[in-house]
């Protein structure tokens, strides 16, 4: 294991370098990450054992979610408002056309993607994004109008693009799922107080996850439909940012995973009309320190199924489904920036449940590569695909090493 | 980063030679571990940036605890029931003479040292460990009286050592600390149920602190004394199996930190008196995956300052005063055994706290070490010392990488 050395001290020549160009003196919390090798790269991992990352693609820009066509390629979308295409085992240079004006800066920009239930009949793909605010006088940072779209994809471009429901300014980053009941969910996050709050204003669609039908409009059995000073969009509320939205191969349930603070990242089973809690129970602390509640616990109020503290800043998660990890089968996967509020610990997790959907382990993995895990996603060749959040951002797949 | 890829493929190596000779068949839920190299190692880490890990020594098994005498020289406790001495550099081959007969199995054995706060004067060294129990007809796997006992340290061995203080039998491992208040905290941890309610009953000394002269004998203002149906030993109740115990450098209060289940390690402030919740208020779950509690809060349990959701299987403690790394001044060391129930995944970490005691930034540390870490100390040259928890166990030493 003599080699073993010589790693983090390459590591800190590309570190040191880097430094040489920035201020020395001020302490940095994160550690110094190398920029990703070109692989691929061989891991030791709880029950599958040995596994291989390779790097199908670089030169993405803090891509957020991917999206396969029944053709075996693949839609990435890209922050800044691009959309890109994976075609034939070559990222095409070109964005996709079609694509409408996108306010991106911080979190907000080009979000996630779904493709309909009956995509071969009709070949709509659905994304949401941050519209600029056509209101005068908005703050500089105002994210924008959080916003679902749709368009046809005609094979190299999307066609007929049109939003089909907006909801409020000033709120977070979104996902999309389309639930085996065709509808579609979309999640809405909210940031700390003093905004907070809105998560649990039943008339506000900040941090909430809706229910829409593929038109944009609102089905007649959402929980709160034509109940007065509740949203009729609303399928569940008292979400911090959820960063995650899944649906259950097994049974259909949405699955949900939401940032916390400094600890409170949380996995949630959502039921219709319930509230998760934000920011009147939560796990996790304030970043300067005090908690966010002193009670992380009250009635009519949901506990999370799964949450971490210290907080993995989680991101996008997969059920793993495919036959080509045998001993994963059943696991969920999720993306992770980073741990404990360091920056430089981006990693995977890999959660293990026992058959009454029961927490029984859980596995940082990939922690060696100190990428920033932006998606995860299962492909429809059983491996896993992965998308890094960098300037500088690739497109990574785990196959099992043989 | 080429090299990247050889260390997993040499773990690779070692890990298929030791499967080979196992049933291939079963899934292990745990990463392959090579050996540990012979180092120095050099990591980039959070605020300090470069370290060195030093192996200072291998050849110790299953060390539980290490001391440092006033001439630099180190105690080292192994659980089997030996006292080593590392001198002038050197472990030296034969224990020290003088300990008692010890009950060793499973997590039980030769535990903590302390050295008394006037070790230059009275050369008295404090240890705790399990003794076999007199008592006719206990099960095989009865762990033994953890005991409390002293002996006087002569330059080579431990001379006129005998038991203080006996807690009750079937109870789990034991930390010491003298406080500043001169006397000695001892922890008596509890394991899960149906044994776990001894924890909440105020007249059995499993799942406490205590709090005891340096004779062993009761102090009159213990939180309890007198109090009918209490024992008066008693300084905190509620703990299932504390494995740190300091004393803040700042203010003299106890911290102590202990083992969850799947999901629920934490640290905590001792106040006297107090009940830390233990089994009826806890964050984790049993291993089998049901929650331990449905509610993580009760009216008059104390929440803790500091928890990890998954586990990290806690283990020793300490805060860092020192000068040689002056970014790490006031931060809190507690060793892990591994992370969220997946072996293989041992480290180290750090937690950063403000000047409010508030947690801001936990740090995992020496994660490509893949060890297991029973005991984290710092020296009196500034520097932090750590044990492994192995079979063939090392002692290691962090500095700062010039």
């Amino acid at each position: 294991m003599g080699h073993l050395r010589w790693i983090p001290l390459l590591a800190m020549i590309v570190a040191v370098a880097a430094l040489a160009q920035q201020q020395p003196q001020a302490p940095r919390p994160g550690i110094s990450v190398p920029p990703l090798g070109d692989g691929p790269f061989v891991f030791d991992t709880g029950e599958q054992h040995k596994i291989r990352i390779v790097v199908v693609t670089k030169g993405l820009s803090h891509p957020w979610s991917l999206a396969f066509l029944p053709d075996g390629n693949m839609l990435i979308s890209e922050r800044a408002g691009r959309l890109r295409i994976f075609r034939n085992g070559v990222l095409e240079p070109n964005p996709v056309a079609g694509l409408p004006e996108v306010r991106a800066q911080g979190l907000a920009g080009l979000m996630d993607l779904a493709l309909h239930p009956r995509f071969s009949e009709n070949k709509l793909v659905y994304f949401t994004y941050h519209k600029p605010n056509p209101a005068p006088n908005l703050p500089a940072n105002s994210p924008g109008v959080i916003t679902l779209a749709r368009g046809r994809w005609d094979g190299n471009a999307l066609a007929d693009v049109k939003d089909i429901f907006s909801a409020i300014p000033d709120a977070n980053a979104s996902r999309i799922a389309f639930g085996k009941d065709g509808m579609i969910y979309m999640s809405v996050g909210i940031a700390d107080p003093p905004n907070a709050a809105r998560a649990q204003d039943p008339n506000d669609l900040a941090g909430k996850v809706l229910r829409l039908k593929d038109d944009g409009t609102v089905p007649q059995d959402n929980p709160f439909a034509g109940r007065s000073g509740y949203r009729p969009e609303i399928f569940t509320m008292g979400h911090r940012n959820p960063l995650g939205l899944i649906v259950s191969p097994e049974n259909g349930a949405i699955w949900e995973n939401e940032d916390g603070p400094n600890g409170g990242d949380e996995i949630n089973i959502l039921q219709a009309g319930k509230n998760y809690g934000w920011p009147v129970v939560s796990n996790g602390r304030f970043y300067a320190g005090p908690r966010v509640t002193e009670k992380p616990w009250q009635e009519g109020m949901e506990q999370p199924l799964v949450f971490w503290v210290p907080s993995i800043a989680i991101s996008g998660m997969t059920f793993y489904t495919g036959d080509r990890f045998p001993n994963w089968k059943g696991n969920v996967f999720v993306g992770a920036m980073r741990q404990g509020e360091i920056p430089g610990t981006g990693h995977l997790q890999r959660v293990v449940f026992n058959e009454k959907t029961e927490e029984i382990r859980r596995e940082p993995m990939l922690t060696e590569l100190h990428q920033r895990i932006r998606d995860v996603r299962q492909g429809p060749d059983g491996l896993l695909y992965l998308l890094t959040e960098e300037n500088q951002a690739a497109l990574l797949r785990i196959e099992p090493e043989k």
